[in-house]
């Protein structure tokens, strides 16, 4: 199955990181064919964004300890959201700021200049915020986060 | 860029509908060799499947009306959560029932029986849970979800 770029990140953090991201601001530059496609997302206070994680492409781990941190444990990569998994797309739901013809502003969003973008979806509580409450292994709490 | 199936799902669904999964189950059939990539899953409350909305392949709406629904408006298709997507990738946050071996047992997934499987990460609050107060467009309303 093929999938290619609908455009790419514009952002001052040039290199891969943990953390650091919560302030920041991103543009995402659509391919300008895709800027009737974007009628209405103005109106969505969140979106998630699905992007290609580039650095990782071709290279799957199936074992994976988080962040290379001693503290938390090797576990399976689909229990994980690190980059090495068989399809290297990533997802973030994060605020939106503003819709300008063909670019978006998002805040917080935990990607560097120049990903590829995959897809942008509006954020719909109905598909996703779970259902019940939610629980996480203890090990996550040692993580860094956007 | 290229991206392969990791599974299918196996659903009593077959065909395509609006809404009317919630209390269904779906297991996720993965190919056997991913079966230690799922270490540790079980000890999270949620997962988000990513998965491949193969009836739209090729077919792509820049603007769309959502379900067909004359009561709401045509909106740009980034707006919704159709599958006539540049890249027709879905993705829904469920619960997780149960993992065994390579098979996972999830509640109220929205897709049909052999839709291909991309993905399946942890749903964490840091990346999934949005920072703010949640907007919508009140057209959303009147739509169908799970």
């Amino acid at each position: 199955m093929k999938i290619k770029p609908i455009g790419y990140a514009r952002s001052r953090i040039k290199k891969h990181r943990y953390g650091g991201f919560g302030k920041t601001t991103t543009e995402i530059i659509l391919n300008k064919k895709y800027e009737k496609a974007l009628k209405g997302l103005r109106d969505y206070s969140h979106v998630i964004v699905l992007y290609w994680m580039n650095e990782a492409e071709g290279i799957v781990r199936l074992e994976h300890r988080p962040q290379g941190n001693l503290k938390v444990p090797v576990v399976g990569i689909f229990a994980t959201r690190c980059q090495w998994r068989p399809n290297c797309i990533g997802i973030s739901a994060v605020p939106l700021i503003s819709v300008n013809k063909n670019v978006l502003k998002v805040k917080g969003l935990d990607i560097i200049d120049k990903t590829p973008i995959l897809d942008i979806k509006p954020y719909l509580p109905d598909y996703d915020k779970p259902a019940g409450k939610v629980k996480l292994p203890g090990w996550t709490k040692r993580l860094i986060y956007k």
